[in-house]
């Protein structure tokens, strides 16, 4: 098979925009919720999966595996939110381990509000520039690259 | 203002399915990078700044600020790329410091390939996948983010 050709300037020029601009908007959404709610991606992402959780309870172990985390970069998170009194960790084990976390009042006040922020910022940064070509050929590729890589 | 209408399901499963796409998309194109020439994408980014300065040569601060990045995070990076030969740090400064920093001749092979190589997988991955509409809408789309957001 022949050696494919180098990228020309028109092609480099479309990939650095393109990644420029994905990490533009990644950026401009982390920072909303930063800034409207004071809490990171990482935290959203917790408060979000325990916030789906019936009574908003969880089993650290179920919430590392929904998350694809290892163990113990919940844990360090875990710890942080329990300081701020968004969670609190419970026994749910043998032995009297606090094996569990579930949300407080406060955290689930400001994970409904931080949903209700993000997508605000989604549909500001990303869904109201798109127009409806751009919308379907941004969806076709998704899922197409979805399909062939995951 | 009235407050805009909550993304419908259609709306997140579209933002869910593009920001996995890119998250694929970023994770292949690093992993091709670590596998095929056992080099991170942080060094990468280096390796391609000095290799497009004269004589592959820079002064660290000049590579840092060019990354924008923190000075500690490049000398971080410098270190573990000088153990592995690929480059060295050569005094450039006031007083013998070692304040400069120079792709050695294995450098220069490994950069030169890894440019290649990463050619051929933007391709294969990005550009090879893209109808001439979708490349379209995704340019015009990323200008836009990049002339609003940067």
């Amino acid at each position: 098979m022949a050696e494919p050709a180098p990228l020309s300037p028109e092609e480099w020029s479309f990939w650095d925009a393109w990644m420029q601009a994905q990490r533009l908007l990644a950026t401009e959404v982390d920072r909303a919720l930063q800034h409207d709610f004071g809490i990171s991606k990482a935290e959203f992402s917790i408060l979000v999966k325990l916030q789906a959780a019936p009574d908003g309870r969880m089993r650290v172990t179920d919430l590392a595996g929904s998350l694809d985390w290892e163990k113990s970069r919940v844990a360090h998170q875990l710890t942080r939110m329990e300081r701020r009194g968004l969670l609190e960790r419970s026994e749910a084990g043998a032995a009297g381990r606090r094996t569990g976390v579930a949300l407080t009042a406060s955290g689930k006040d400001v994970v409904g509000r931080a949903i209700r922020g993000h997508e605000r910022t989604i549909r500001r940064l990303a869904l109201d520039r798109l127009s409806p070509e751009q919308a379907v050929a941004i969806g076709a590729w998704s899922r197409g690259l979805i399909d062939q890589l995951s």
